[in-house]
């Protein structure tokens, strides 16, 4: 089965549909969210467990893999997939991201660019909560960048042409052209000269892509997303949107931090730029909200670590909100994680999953992160079903009251 | 379906026995290997994984269990096996293990015994490798024992009645009677006078049992075993089996500290004496060759923690030996942990395993615990089919020269 997309229906008044991507190695359908198993594992985590929680696709890191096994490694088995055991649908992200948000960015007039809050609650998410890399330093220049590993702080190179042979070697049925990650904080002639050179960049990565033809580790046709930048200027975000739309793309990233309103505005601006017979896949992205504003921003896929980070951290996702099972309430509680969802973990306890907690037992990290992941993967899929059945807005109105206790988004927001 | 041995069938020349230990729970096909959920889970696995991999009980650790979450929260759930969603036969220990290992035993002629290097690789392996406790104190008098608590150095006593109580509340099918474990080093003036500590404590479980009558916790009719102790004394070994096999007991655990050669001779010693109808667990003991030399010793279940800690640390057993996934020669190995075993783990190469390792990923934890949990259950398995095939002893000759590249016992101990 080659690369296809097709959309099955449209939510009236927004940019949102429902639809299915079919790849090589299976269908996604869509909207969906998609985990994130960063260097070949869904932390704490079975295949079959990500399978059985209801998970379509995965997506891995292609700077972790690069740096750790290392990509011929990861060819030799055949590509990521096969090296993990999933027999599902793939994706790989470009590296840019973990290259810029892990290193502080300088030259070229992004001089030591300030972290900011968002920034720097992104890179605690991309670092998983496991290791604190060390400070690591990121040099661009037009053809590339050079950057430091946060293993070992030894120097390495990254070029659209090597971001493409990297992934080829990852062998994903999705990936993503090499783009300039900015600050958020970056100021408007610095966000327009990053996507200036992203969009340079994206041609690159489709003539390597071309150059390339199928996966050498798995033998089949990959699909190449470009990512759309921009910052939060919205003549920048469709500029970019335009100028990627208008090249042979696969399919499109959107790309950048975000914060809530962004989703509703900045994605929307991307949105209405882009072909509409394309997947757009938001990278990084999953809080529950951020779905439903996703997906009337016509978001079609949805990658984030913070599921399962959070989950190693004790807190899990229920209809009436977060709560951490760390909090000494909990310890005598005799129902499960959330007496109204059905998954793996309704038959423990919330007493026994603090006490696993407690006594620093993985099982804790692996049930919650079943449960918030399943949790997560089906809130997506439930706005496609709802999508599908004409009943949106009233699914969307009785999430948000219970989730958040206000279905006002200038509150939530 | 009440507590009931069958023996099926003897091995020739020795003490061995293959048979059936009927539980409330089900059956327990021996010899049989016993893994162990330290905390009402076996670290890094589900019970489902447990399950899998060929595991007919689980034994828990009254100790660790008593300090967290604490026995009623456990006989809330209805008892340790159905906290932690395990449907099969288990076992608990009677804590005095802990209670003594974890501390540093005094007064009464214990005056600080000295740690030995025996003692401290079990005390090692009783902290799992997670976290290091404090260093505890232990008071023994007639009626029990003080001790402090590793989690946090409160003051805690166990008699042989409290022991009794906490065991009904955590429900398993087979339980210990509370004995004192010693020093293996101790002189055996004390060994003398712990075995007969032991025995009248001994009858006091006994009679606490009686006098609770059915778990609280599950409703269902409990077996007690007697811990026949005697360190290396040969007379007291035996007097100490004599004394326990003349009481009520439904089978008997042997504890203490073991080299090689003892399981040879203190264990035989002990079943010598012990009635031959009920069964004999050999508390804590793990390494490949002691099962053989076990089962020839008259011993019916094992259990040990060895298998899933040393998992956490990179080794794996293979047919030829014990490997560590962590060596560098490993980084590029395409095989599976043991190319002659089919486990869930097969699927999967060393290569993936050591890149799992060096991430600091869980499931590298998850995939070796079932490994080697797989490889010790199927081995003691593999012990009882040719036990009842009249094979054993070509079994165990071609087991012992792979895995040890030795079948000299001498040069084994």
């Amino acid at each position: 089965m080659e690369f296809k997309f097709e959309i099955e229906k449209r939510l009236d008044g927004t940019l949102g549909r429902a639809g299915t991507i079919h790849t090589p190695h299976g269908d996604i359908q869509t909207p969906a969210f998609i985990p994130v198993g960063t260097k070949a594992t869904v932390k704490s985590l079975t295949v079959e467990q990500v399978k059985d929680l209801g998970a379509q696709a995965v997506l891995a890191n292609t700077y972790h893999l690069y740096l750790e096994p290392g990509e011929d490694r990861v060819a030799k088995h055949g590509g990521f997939a096969k090296m993990m055991g999933w027999n599902g649908p793939t994706f790989t992200d470009s590296g840019g991201f973990q290259v810029f948000s892990l290193g502080a960015a300088y030259g070229e007039g992004v001089s030591k660019v300030a972290t900011t809050e968002v920034l720097a609650a992104k890179i605690a998410e991309s670092r998983d909560g496991e290791k604190v890399p060390r400070e690591t330093k990121v040099k661009i220049d037009e053809e590339g960048v050079d950057f430091q590993s946060v293993i070992d702080g030894s120097w390495h190179r990254f070029t659209p042409e090597r971001s493409m042979q990297i992934q080829h070697s990852l062998g994903a049925d999705i990936f993503f052209a090499f783009d300039e990650c900015t600050s958020p904080l970056a100021p408007y002639e610095y966000q327009k000269k990053a996507i200036d050179r992203t969009h340079r960049w994206a041609k690159r990565s489709l003539s390597e892509h071309t150059l390339l033809g199928v996966s050498h580790a798995t033998g089949a046709q990959q699909a190449l997303f470009g990512v759309v930048q921009g910052g939060s200027f919205e003549d920048l975000r469709r500029e970019s949107a335009r100028t990627l739309g208008a090249m042979d793309f696969d399919g499109y990233g959107i790309g950048g931090s975000f914060t809530k309103s962004d989703i509703g505005t900045a994605v929307r601006w991307v949105s209405e730029e882009l072909p509409e017979d394309k997947p757009r896949h938001l990278l990084g992205i999953g809080e529950p909200i951020d779905f439903f504003y996703g997906v009337e921003s016509g978001v079609d896929t949805f990658d984030c670590v913070t599921p399962t980070r959070v989950a190693r951290n004790g807190a899990a996702y229920t209809v009436d909100g977060r709560i951490n099972l760390h909090n000494a309430q909990y310890v005598d509680d005799m129902l499960p994680i959330d007496p109204e969802i059905k998954n793996y973990t309704s038959s423990f306890t919330r007493s026994y999953i603090a006490h696993l907690l407690r006594s620093n037992e993985m099982l804790a990290a692996t049930l919650i992160s079943i449960h918030n992941l399943h949790f997560v993967v089906s809130l997506v899929a439930n706005i496609r079903q709802h999508v599908l059945n004409g009943t949106y807005f009233d699914y969307k109105r009785s999430f948000l009251k219970r989730y958040y206790k206000s279905v006002d988004y200038r509150i939530l927001s």
